[in-house]
């Protein structure tokens, strides 16, 4: 069992290291890392990874500016990470942060570091202990931020 | 025959739940249940349903959030169903709550209390009846809120 | 030969009884009849009735909503019509109206009846008489309103 | 060698005649004439003649109304466009008229014969004469409207 | 090993001019170019270069004009480049300029010729270094503006 991370130089933070610290403490599963320019060419870094390097689920990790240009390109990407695991048969988990969802650099590298270890273990539990998610179903999970919780009736 | 149900941890009600209860209401269709993250993740999880676990149909529950961002991963979600569709020659029912689409959480829970509900009948019935939904072809159908009718001559 | 016809519950209009009725009017082709939920599960009715039922063309028969949310299902709609055709290499008609297209039920239901049955004309014409296309190719033809005809010189 | 010419019964300008004079006034490449009705069915059009009719390349000649829904029936054209260029590895010309671009109906007729005429001999020069197209690389060139022509240092 | 240059006439500088003297200043990889009329011939044009021409990644260099129309075509070339790079299994670097990121041409022009510069020096280290890039990881690098550099605790 191998997990992919694949991470980019346009991100203002170091995203793939803080995905191997967590893959570290909570697991002995071996990654491969992948870095490459910008979220666009997080697809094909993907499922390489998937079918070249022998992984079996790749964790993205995006940094996404604040002008719709950005936004367009967050829309290629997703696009992008669904037809890679359509093809492929297996688990992308899109790791993004957005420059503009936090007021200052900050909370913006709190939440980055706080989301990406939390999809982390997202991940492990989808390749090694599924009934943990699906303990959580309908629990309104957030990664990044505090979760909001279920809707009590 | 098989039916599968996919859920995520991101959603504020336990849809997958509903969805059983119901099945069981109205069959003995055996079910898998395949919990995940968020919405991103649901076309991944529909597709190893329908080639890994041998169902026939699957229904996706979906939850999603009231942000511009939100609403790019539910285009994502919808153009990555319809890909597993085209790509399996199997339906999967999309039953998406949209946080915003209620004024408050009372209602926003019945809403999709009552649209998973009918969607788990239409599914049963595009599997073993298909004939009772020519019968209401054209009749003004909704789910989770009242159906509008035909308009009349 | 065979024409595929595949329409909605949600519709409010039974476009799917126009359909054949313009079908029995005009040839002897043989058609299958095939009636899902919403306009999201129409790209796979057709791939269905094009792959597994043995039709030559699909008609697909939608009704898109007024809300923006129903805007991004037409979408989906539209380009997975255009994946299914790609992947079988034949013609799917796709024949949507807008909920929010004309100013009352009595116009909207007249828009409906005409557009199902120019299209229905265009359909055949397109499996057995091609020409007639041809002949009228830049002319300005339009379904369900009046054509508005060629730029004369 | 061949080349396909698919159009519209939709479109105010016969624009595949004005393509076919033009061809014929170029080169002696043999052409092969598909009219569809509207733009959402280009794509199959042009699949179908490269795939079932021998063309080596295709020219599309669209025609896009100027509401909203007519915009989005023009990224379903281009998408699709795209992808039967990917399935073909054959070039698909996309010549575009959007009925708002022009004052008046004489300068749009204008523009759409200037454009279709210059992207005959692109076509043509793709197929038979790569060079020039190199020669050109980096000069402005505009297809309807004059060239801008390069940014000087 | 070779990389596929793909450029535009419809360009305002000769970005694969650029993009040659670049890697030749950097490399002695040998390079194959291919030029198309508009943005939306390049997704083809890169799939030839790596499937026809032998090419093992391709850099695409295109220019966007400032109407809405030109973003739509610019949401097609970034879909279909990622489509090419998944159905391929190889990157392609896509390097666009937008007429209106600048102020004024010769800010534009010098935005290109850095931005095709430095894109040209990440498609050679995806070939033969990655490891350069794995140490530029989340360090907030730009092409054709300076680096914003990474968020400091």
């Amino acid at each position: 069992m191998k997990i992919g991370i694949a991470d980019t130089t346009f991100s203002r933070v170091n995203m793939g290291k803080i995905a191997i610290d967590e893959l570290r403490k909570i697991s002995s599963i071996p990654y491969e890392r992948y870095t490459v320019p910008g979220i666009k060419d997080l697809p094909i870094a993907a499922k390489k990874l998937l079918e070249e390097k022998g992984c079996d689920l790749v964790i993205t990790l995006g940094w996404v500016g604040g002008t719709q240009k950005d936004m367009l390109s967050y829309i290629v990407l997703s696009m992008g990470l669904v037809m890679v695991q359509l093809m492929t048969n297996k688990h992308v988990i899109d790791v993004t942060i957005h420059e503009d969802e936090a007021e200052d650099e900050k909370t913006l590298m709190m939440v980055a570091e706080n989301r990406v270890r939390e999809h982390v273990r997202n991940a492990v539990d989808l390749l090694v202990n599924p009934k943990r998610l699906q303990k959580l179903a309908g629990t309104g999970q957030r990664q990044g931020y505090p979760d909001v919780g279920p809707i009590l009736k």
